[in-house]
């Protein structure tokens, strides 16, 4: 009888490798899928890592320019942030990995997806959630959630000899005492030595933002034109008073983390809530996400209308939950991003932005879009402006005021 | 017949001094009232100006202590940020003020208040909301939008020709073309060569904050401690591996303001939208300011409740707004600063930060009062957490989306 | 030379008539307005009499077509309710009845628009908002806010006396001790003896809703059928045992404020918040009105998704406040507007009313579109639900609860 | 060795009485808890039977003015409403009947506490996120999620077989094709034959409330006084030209139930949003709750300003739905309780309802805390206000709406 199909979201590691091992044993066929998302690895190793342990196939998918175009520079569009300060790197991914996933599946006659996220974590809700919505009948396996797996492998070192004794290779170099997800966007570092809230993480852990102290000690300037909200193009300093322009997506993000991260932007230290009621502390490093979001926070504001923004910023903060808790592919988000989309028509213009020891400053902006006038607001110009209507505008404004206080003398 | 009494907002600058000759002219009496809320000004020289011109006494009021103890680290605590990035250190001191000019005129039996702010402004909604709550019957003067003085007075060279023919001295230094407003906690740059959003600020505008490049090179690391979301001290390093706690309010934001000023900390360049529903662009740098509320945003993540802490939010960003249009005193305000006090009930705690190079980098916390829990969190320790208790979480927050899914899929 | 031209929002009353002569004297060109919006008026004795007057031209146009599709039944859609109760018939009216007036503007080429509404209330706001959004280079003369106006007409009998006086006819019959404002949304009934929120009303005030006394005493049921949100049909029984379906949007409305009025169906008394800052009492009543909306906000529950219901309620309850506030054609409007739409997509199904002694009463509900699953919710079937998934929802929402409530015995 | 001790939510129907035995034969000790919340209960005979099956015990706990007093009043008090329209009867006895197993649970130091809900329902969740905020050591022991429970009691047959073979009496007469969940404050009826939501429910399925047609023909007036948004006491006539003033809480409560039902009032047929993400279809009547709330939000629209009532109405959505979803004791409820209690503080005053043929008519209010100013508001007195003044509010209001304008010509 033919073994039922799993699709294994495979990295490479120990982890991935040794439940790769633990499906095979409990008698499925398992097809390993590698999503490019721009993290460092070596996929030609682990695509043979996998075929050594007993993966009928490896699957490698360049995801880059998918999870750009659909899911980051989406976000800095619709400007999401969760809990004041993340960009969502991680969250982002999820849903753009698990459409990877499910495409294999589907067209691979799979009945199930597996990983390797564990039980306390965000990540395994955000994969299944994306898998249910895209593929309701589709099955998962999470071995992490499975008392036979996890109460066989209570720590690292159960995995290792797992791994050794099934030959499985296992990495000579230790493993770093916290753990990583890394793509394009950004790299996060939590658990180990950094679950502490209140100890210093060590120094040497970012990996593609400098220290400050070492950051470059000139500034660079750049323009970062938008379209809808979009950034659609970027002019960079490039040599003796030159300058390039990019427009490709890609080449924009890679060339934003190079620069930000020579000039160390883009770091954060943060305690957040994961959508399981957990605290957790996490860095990230996010250096074109940075620069692309605090640009687009300044066009937005010179472009929109106060009380557009003012409906936009409560759709945002309901959306970067959406996305954090892994409901990407949910109604609510589906409907969220296309009120957020309508709210950037207007968003269109050029922010000039200096990147310098660790700092995005924003030196100018232009738009033709804007709602600004010069005219109107200034001081030398009257511009069509009756000052003796600010007298009437003030004195209705304080109509309640008056009858506030009124009343509470009345009741004292 | 009595003359009526005028209590004006004086500055000691050539607009409210014309205006307490023009006020004198009109035959009002008038008393200046100076607040000092740590702008750089020589009061007694001020004082003597006015007496000079003809005001009939001059009160300078140190309100220091009181704007930073009853607005600026309640803001802090509040978490009140205007449109993402406005610290409202404006907005904060107008209603302090109007406290100073309210009192002096109740003291004094006067009939008016008067200030010199502009029809264009949020000041002077501000300053007359403020003054309208806290004393309901009385009447301001607000020459800027009479006729009859901005008719006359159109531009800065008439101010000045009233001046010298009213025998005013007038300051031998030209004026800068921009203007400002200063304190303890911020200042403002506006109007003049920025009114133009896309120009690039002239260089050395800033007089707190060193330029990045001029930036001290050595990081500085301070522990913050807030008490129910205040700050109540803060330990600073002072020379040779020795450190000082400060607990004194002005004490703490003084420091703080060298410190930042020395590592660049604190400076934004935006495009606000203003109550009246013009859009201005302005700069202002808020060293310690900015490092409170940094501080402050760090520590309430870690302590508070993940759904409080988003119901907080809604309150913040509706305070802000309140505040920076004027309505400190109004039953709103009044009325959701009390629901955002309660909110920091559990804000108790440490942060630790590095200042340095414009960046203010949060590295450690500690709170004896988070719902943090290492245990809980820990990969390596179960922690009284069932793995499998995620799988039925995931599959019930599955249950809406795979409806969402088969709907979608017989809708086509 | 020739004479500035008026386009007067004329009424046939004594103000509008008053407002008419005065404007002829003070040298303007009028030609009146009449919307007909759906009000019990005789347009053609009214447009004599702004002829007898003097207006150089009376325009009368049926806009209840109009006004009912784009304001009221879009107002259904959206389920705009202001403060909780008040369907918002007058505020939908006014941006409707301001387009005519731009247009009769536009088209004669006229400077002004004139109108009789007074200086506390919100129509003013509402008239002018929306004339300035359509026609920023417009100008508008409201005489009520005029002191050369207001000041020599203190009072009706300075009306009368100033009518008699130009010859101008006045109603023999004494006017309501209150003011009314009909279309065919509603009647609404404020000022005079309704001024005090604490006196029953007298009886007899309402024109088109008989008391709950003389109500029909058989019940109507009725199903009304909407698509995206919109009704689109109502099917309402006629005669013995049969029924009759309307399409026409004026049809039916004037159907079901027929039948809602014979069963007394859609009286509100309400004391609101005006714009400018007053409270007002008001009586209103929308016999149609009130059963689309009931009608609207059952079938969306039915067919929405929970959280998108959700983010809609947000954006329903801010686009009731800029409606009742005259901003119906700002930006902010304009957007919300198009995200409310958006909300409705699924909106499709027949909801089955009983109209009986006041009351509406949802019997039944059917859509396509619903994301109801009698499967899944069935006690008696498990439809592919796992009641021991609900245990690790239940336990994993608790973590944050027992977290909570360790801390909570901790700190005592 | 001692039995493990279990205390089980007991209704003495069929499913907990079998629940019962099927504890004692997993070798529990069972002690039966039932909460007098109001429900039409043989409480005597209940204990009997459960004593006959096997129960170490019954408690028997009158929590009916618990409930009024901290569940029902307060829900009132806050405004609590799910979903625009229910009145979250069963979501409020849910912890309050925990509180009191809870209670039980401690003082008899049992390990384990039970109840009959089922797998899909919203009050698994409330009884044990209640449970676990009181308890967090407790455990709950929920059969209908436990698959040898369910998999063995498949239908209502396998109960009653099981029943007649462990000599439980069952009764005779035939169960009601849908469920109810009554109390003090509501009955709901759900399931069965209500379960699709497009079939009109069967007559006679109302217990409390007549149908209109036969309530009664004359109008009862009432009045309702409320301190702090609480109602305190209600005025009731009583026979000829006499009226009744109740304070206790319990006779305002039944008194208003059986005035209420007499009427005809309080009925609704709704489909909701269930926690676990079902929508089901609910019938509920609830009499004294509704004639409550709508006297509340009508006072409170009289009593609050403007924009306190807003930021309060955003607080009370959020409440409901933690309400519902079981948070009762969350943090978030608490601290949004307390700014919902803050708010109240003006809430104060009498407000005269008319009940009549299912109808609850406003017919007026008094409040000495009221901001409401007839002066002020009334359209024949000035009351200190300025026509002129709507003129500028008019024209600043409107400088953003024509510079939206202006834009939109120039991007055509």
């Amino acid at each position: 009888m033919a073994k039922d199909l799993v699709i294994l979201a495979y990295s490479g590691g120990l982890d991935t490798s040794c439940i790769l091992k633990w499906l095979i044993q409990k008698n499925y066929d398992v097809v390993c899928y590698m999503a490019d998302v721009g993290q460092n690895e070596d996929f030609k190793k682990a695509r043979e890592k996998a075929l050594g342990v007993g993966a009928k196939d490896v699957i490698v998918e360049d995801l880059r320019k998918e999870f750009i175009s659909n899911y980051m520079l989406p976000a800095v569009q619709m400007g999401l942030v969760y809990e004041n300060r993340y960009y969502l790197g991680t969250s982002l991914a999820r849903p753009c990995i698990s459409v990877g996933l499910v495409n294999a599946a589907k067209k691979l006659g799979a009945k199930y997806i597996s990983h390797g996220a564990t039980g306390k974590g965000n990540d395994q809700v955000r994969f299944e959630l994306s898998v249910y919505s895209l593929w309701p009948e589709g099955k998962v396996i999470a071995p992490w959630r499975l008392p036979e797996f996890f109460e066989r492998f209570q720590g690292r070192s159960d995995l290792i000899e797992f791994a050794k004794h099934e030959n499985i290779p296992v990495s000579a170099t230790p493993k770093e005492p916290w753990s990583t997800d890394e793509n394009i966007m950004h790299i996060s570092y939590e658990s180990g030595v950094l679950e502490d809230p209140g100890a210093i993480p060590p120094t040497g852990i970012y990996k593609i933002t400098r220290d400050l102290k070492q950051a470059e000690d000139y500034p660079s300037m750049i323009d970062i034109n938008f379209e809808k909200g979009l950034p659609v193009s970027v002019r960079i300093p490039s040599g003796h008073e030159k300058s390039l322009v990019l427009t490709d997506p890609l080449a924009v993000v890679q060339t934003l983390n190079k620069l930000g991260g020579q000039h160390g932007v883009g770091r954060i230290d943060i305690v957040e809530n994961r959508f399981l009621g957990l605290k957790s502390r996490g860095l990230y490093e996010t250096p074109a996400g940075t620069i692309l979001h605090i640009a687009h926070v300044d066009l937005e504001a010179y472009a929109l209308d106060r009380e557009v923004l003012r409906v936009k910023k409560y759709l945002q903060d309901k959306m970067a939950d959406f996305v954090y808790n892994g409901f990407w592919f949910s109604p609510e988000a589906t409907y969220t991003r296309k009120c957020l989309e309508l709210s950037q028509e207007l968003v269109n213009g050029m922010v000039t932005v200096q990147i310098y020891r660790g700092c995005v400053t924003i030196l100018a902006r232009k738009s033709s879009a804007s709602l600004y006038n010069k005219d109107l607001v200034s001081m030398d110009i009257a511009g069509g402006f009756s000052p003796e209507d600010s007298t009437g505008f003030i004195n209705i404004n304080a109509l309640r005021l008056k009858e506030y206080s009124r009343f509470l003398k009345q009741s004292k």
